[in-house]
């Protein structure tokens, strides 16, 4: 082994450590935690976070990377320990340009952020948070500014810390796909909207069946239960403290079937990357899936190509509707397969369907593009937003609190986060072409044998964490690059068939 | 403020940032996390074990501490500040005399120790734990001897540490009265045991029925749901990260009514002492119980004086029939009190009744004294281990886990521990017999008012947290310093009446 590359290893060893435990503590608060408690623990998380900070932005970090990238040194290292030096050093660059009297300054900001967003979403006026975002943006813009090279756009780095390779270039064409081949997709589905009835999903369905059910499901997918553990929270997510401890969160609505089950498969999707995360890269920056979008298509791939497509459910439906019988009495495999597919425009992304869900993150990719390239006012937003609802969604919001203000990644500064998002559905359904030419895809569904698709991601994808950048990977998978023309068909052909139109 | 006390504070902060974090790290490896987790996560836990005594260990707190310890300096600071600076002086002595390589050593021994100690354990076979149990007492003794100042004794050393003036001179006043009194007692009780009938204890007592009566119990008690949660473990306990985060669990039996009851009781007495820790002093060395032996005063004033008395069941039994109609039908208040206080000699410390209890205590006692003071070989510790046995309790082990295997203590080098157990159970009955007389007790119980009795505990001990000692708490309380008398004289009347001796 290389010996700086040796030398930097209890660094990030040590780091880890205070990553775990800000990991369980994040995940005790959304799962556990009793309500008082926050005051208190945010402090102690707070100087958990500083203390982590610290040992990676430090000098003698500093030199171990400069000396680790002559070419040399860097060659002489294997792909993983290139990516951890490439990822680490990367992170080293965006914090350490900072002054640290403005990076305090901005992470208070945030914290004041926090409850003034979430008054504003609840009271429905987006005005009492504009002036909020106003700052949020200018840091944001001047944080960037400061890595700015040669010209680049402020948006394309933004855009590169979630994505990288993904700048607006490749977005630009990726959502005007989106836009084109869907919004007129849309419209003709929603006149037909009427021929699938899903009436059945509202009943009564007691939590703690649904939640044995949605644990069956994610045992069916290969959730190892030795390796991880599943909980109640607000809102689903994953979390990760290493690859033995992959955790996931649903929520059981009584009056809703659906939900909790495609929860379920879909945090499944994101554990099995986590899970499948090579033990000799686990606790380092290599160690979690590569980025955001990728781990998005793990999970949408469970979710939507798999998990809702008629193949998986043959040999699952018998035992839902044993499961319950008298709600579910009079619906057949066509009814169920119809209903968990149908497309109905709304206000909510988190609530949206397969069809609907890239318009609304369409919406945020064409506003952030405005606001980073200096063509809007924050003031009017709102307007931007609500015209845009109507002519992509038909639909329009009665207030910002169900509008501009639905989700909380502005509040955090999460500028640039949102295109991962439909990023995820387009890979998922690359891979799902790829895969389904690859191995009897189908058939092993209709078995119930979920084992060779996992063991293909694993082995293809998982093991190998953030080792390589996504690009390169679904090259090294597909044979081919980001591509979204395999998403636009994906989408036309299942809505197009589902809709006989 | 004084300003090196001042000073002091940022590395009591920061230490208790990473004690809240491995606390929850432990209470969540008790509860929840996967089985595979554990070889991965103890290398995290490790990590920020040995950061958290950096920074309390280390130049500058010595040098603050010294400045403090100045007459002038110490009498300039409140009360909780003197108790934080003892404390920490305490603390940083017990360690730092130890040389870092003997204490490295040490560290790597208990860490082999437990699993050769459990399958030991399992095997029932002392002798293959023997060597190592040899090892830990040497370590202990050399350690220990560091800090012996004239020739005082190295079990009082280790005594000390676990209750600040409960010398074996203190002690074997105490346990003589223990012998003296329990045996022939015990002896009378055993020869009337078929005059009790609990055969209702043991039936079908479904695990969610007892968990939502046992979370009643709690909150009866006046357990703050938004300050703690409870959750199972396979044995219970009670941790705390602050005193707004105070967590107990429970284990329930199917088979077995009480266990899960007494031990919700007992786990919230421990609870109401971590909730009623002063907000000023939580987080620092003075924000938690005082010692093991007050905390277990309180959880067995809870458990054994109000939980296992008529009148706190008098508005209670009622529901009790109600939640079991069918298995309770044919038993009476009456019974139920007997069957809950119903003493049988048994080899099991943890399963052992208010009686017996003390006597497992006295022998452990009489064998680490008779270990530190080189009075018996490590090879002939189960001999008199069953000669105790049969003496005190007329039981004999068939092996050594159900013998002198079977606690864990000794393998984790906790030597000088037991005797807070016994301790614990006197100071109850010392404070019980002045509760008793400061307040209408009795009369609250039958109405069911517990706030009282949890006030009068809040204001007079828990919000003082470790300010003051034991014995000058309970002076402060009382009137009186640590006084076994209340506790014999209690468990004579008690059980000479039960029996009707």
């Amino acid at each position: 082994m290389n010996k700086h590359y040796e030398q930097l290893l209890p660094y990030l060893e040590r780091n880890h450590a205070y990553q775990a435990a800000l990991a369980l503590f994040s995940w005790d608060a959304e799962t556990l935690a009793p309500i008082s408690a926050s005051e208190y623990t945010a402090k102690y998380v707070g100087i958990l976070s500083e203390e982590a900070y610290h040992i990676l932005i430090c000098d003698e970090v500093k030199e171990l990377l400069h000396k680790l990238s002559s070419k040399k040194e860097y060659d002489s290292l294997t792909v993983s320990e290139q990516a951890i030096v490439r990822l680490l050093q990367k992170e080293y660059d965006k914090m350490s340009c900072i002054p640290a009297k403005e990076y305090r300054e901005f992470s208070e900001l945030c914290a004041a952020a926090h409850p003034i967003y979430c008054r504003a979403k609840q009271t429905g006026k987006f005005e009492d948070f504009a002036p909020t975002l106003e700052k949020l943006i200018d840091y944001t813009r001047r944080f960037a500014s400061y890595r700015a090279k040669n010209g680049e756009s402020l948006y394309n780095i933004l855009l590169n810390d979630y994505e990288e390779g993904f700048t607006t270039e490749v977005l630009d064409d990726f959502f005007s796909k989106v836009r084109e081949a869907i919004v007129p997709l849309l419209k003709k589905v929603t006149e037909k909207n009427n021929t699938i009835d899903k009436s059945y999903n509202i009943s009564f369905y007691p939590v703690d069946i649904q939640s044995g059910f949605c644990r069956f499901l994610s045992g069916y997918l290969g959730f190892d239960f030795n390796r991880g553990v599943i909980a109640e929270s607000e809102h689903p997510f994953t979390t990760s403290l290493h690859n033995h401890d992959v955790r996931i969160t649903n929520h059981y609505y009584s009056d809703n079937l659906e939900s909790s089950m495609f929860s379920a498969i879909h945090e499944t999707g994101h554990a099995l990357y986590e899970m499948g995360v090579d033990d000799s890269i686990t606790g380092t920056p290599a160690g979690s899936g590569i980025s955001m979008g990728m781990h998005e298509s793990q999970s949408r791939f469970y979710e939507n190509m798999i998990g809702r497509s008629k193949d998986f459910w043959i040999p699952l439906f018998p035992k839902l509707k044993e499961t319950y019988p008298e709600e579910l009495e009079q619906v057949s495999l066509d009814d169920f397969i119809a209903g968990i597919n149908k497309a109905e425009p709304g206000l909510i992304r988190t609530e949206a369907d397969e069809l609907t869900y890239p318009l609304h993150i369409l919406i945020r990719y064409e506003l952030e593009k405005d606001i980073f390239e200096g063509n809007c006012n924050i003031a009017d937003l709102p307007k931007l937003w609500a015209k845009k609802y109507e002519e992509y969604l038909g639909v329009t919001p009665d207030n910002d609190g169900e509008g501009i203000l639905q989700d909380i990644h502005w509040a955090l500064a999460s500028f640039g986060y949102f295109p991962s998002y439909a990023i995820g559905s387009a890979i998922a359904a690359q891979l799902y072409d790829y895969l389904a030419q690859r191995m009897p895809l189908s058939d092993y569904l209709k078995e119930g044998n979920l084992v060779p698709v996992r063991e293909y991601l694993r082995d293809h994808i998982h093991k190998y964490g953030a080792s390589y950048p996504t690009n390169e990977l679904l090259k090294q998978v597909t044979g081919e690059e980001f591509n979204p023309d395999y998403y636009i068909r994906y989408l036309t052909e299942k809505y197009t068939t589902l809709y006989h139109l």
